[in-house]
């Protein structure tokens, strides 16, 4: 699972930071999250290919958070796009990508579908090889956070052994699976001979504007890493709390509770241009915080 | 007047440039002609000030001429505005920007008040620096072009002949309008003693997305400066006129119909890299075409 930070600010583009989305890759399909005005141009200046989308999330209808979409899903109709794109968000960016496209008189080369987040938590995507999970945080608006989770694809095969004992491959599967293997002469062929464990479940959780709470850390509980908003420093805490945003110390102190392993930072605000005190504030708390840079890929 | 090109490009941006936006500067006060996504940025970029701009106008509901605007409506929002701003443009755009606010559960800082465009030409502002008048165009979906005329100030006062004949500046003002000036001793002074004629009225006519036609000819006769679309090169013309476009030839025929001073080109296709051809093709037509850059000032 890698992550790429597409935008990393607060509402106000500043100091060549942009609004929120990032994209994170799951065995190949890029997920996208959020996606603020001009991420399609942060998706070609950092090559993420907007072929490899699939599946959009937008976590709550503040601008910063969506205001990119129309136009992303307009370019990717006008490079000819086929495969259908699935959206995930509050159900009124329906009533808005509806009356973008009906006052256009256009058609998308490729099936949308929308899906309105619920009001709770969900899981809202389900693939061979990741799921999605929404999960409401807390803001001035209705704010979802979501946790990507890769699912394993059973146990690792063990070729040169499978070899060993004449395993045909159509059984492979079976095996995967965690099932032994009945020779044709009635010998059986333990699982744990020919296979060994396969690769551990990944997540990742994306906390979108929430004010400091403990409310959805069942959702983030050891996750490989969260990003959490750090809209403000410690020293304007109140207007943090006010406005429904966090600090980068309670951001810190949030994935210390949650045992997370890897803890990034975004959604800074533009009156900070020095991005340094968010480090060592958090740092104080939560060692190896990493402030996230536009473009940089994060493996998780 | 100056005209500062935002975005130069037709729909998907490409090579650096960016979709429809444009800052005309009329006596200090900017007139933003188009809104693509990215044109907050862009305005940052190439020093274009949102406290100076009190009059948006949006040529029609393709999104590469408006998805800009909810962003740039909100940013200055979010920087305090309180000066009213006026947006003119198709009335769907309303429904989009109510639904951006009423999900957003927020309520913009200043007064922002939305005029429909009518389906055909009308003076659409007026002030006592400019007018603009909306002119239908002809493309897939109904669109207008803008003109925007100058208004004089009357004529202009010679302050050392008005101190001569010993004129008090109280009546200044009836002197830009015209009118002789009697003093205390009953004799006349003359107006074209104290004045000389006032500026020469400018007019710029932006013609968005269109395809070749006459029918609009009236309403940009004898222009000082005209921007065209040009998203095609005469190789192209059946693409172009089947959707709705023109090419490079066209717009400089039409240029030299109209008897404009100059013609200045944009809305390229992102197919083109090089848009040397362009001015070549112009060129052939209409002498001393100007390809627009972004960033670029053209002064009228």
């Amino acid at each position: 699972m890698r992550v790429i930070i597409l935008g990393n600010n607060s509402a106000l583009p500043a100091f060549g930071r942009h609004p929120s989305a990032q994209a994170v890759t799951v065995y190949g399909e890029v997920l996208l999250l959020d996606c603020g005005e001009g991420t399609q141009l942060q998706m070609q200046r950092y090559g993420v290919k907007w072929k490899n989308v699939n599946h959009i999330y937008i976590s709550h209808m503040h601008g910063d958070h969506y205001f990119g979409l129309p136009g992303l899903i307009n370019s990717m109709s006008l490079l000819g796009r086929t495969a259908p794109l699935s959206i995930y968000g509050p159900a009124p960016l329906k009533i808005i990508i509806d009356t973008v496209m009906s006052s256009a008189d256009s058609r998308l080369s490729y099936p949308l579908h929308f899906h309105a987040l619920p009001q709770g938590a969900a899981i809202i995507t389900t693939t061979p090889t990741y799921t999605v999970q929404c999960f409401p945080v807390e803001h001035s608006i209705t704010c979802h956070g979501f946790l990507i989770t890769t699912r394993t694809r059973g146990r690792r095969i063990l070729p040169d052994e499978c070899a060993r004992y004449d395993i045909p491959s159509a059984h492979f599967e079976s095996l995967k699976q965690g099932n032994d293997y009945t020779a044709p002469d009635g010998t059986t062929v333990k699982n744990e001979w020919v296979t060994t464990d396969g690769p551990i479940p990944r997540r990742y959780a994306y906390c979108a504007d929430t004010v400091h709470t403990e409310s959805f850390l069942p959702y983030i509980k050891g996750a490989d890493a969260m990003y959490h908003e750090a809209t403000y420093l410690s020293a304007d805490t109140e207007k943090a709390t006010a406005r429904f945003h966090s600090t980068a110390a309670q951001a810190a102190m949030l994935a210390r509770k949650a045992n997370v392993r890897k803890l990034i930072l975004g959604h800074f605000s533009s009156r900070y241009k020095d991005l340094e005190p968010f480090r060592q504030e958090a740092e104080a708390v939560f060692p190896g915080t990493i402030i996230s840079v536009e473009g940089i890929a994060y493996d998780l």
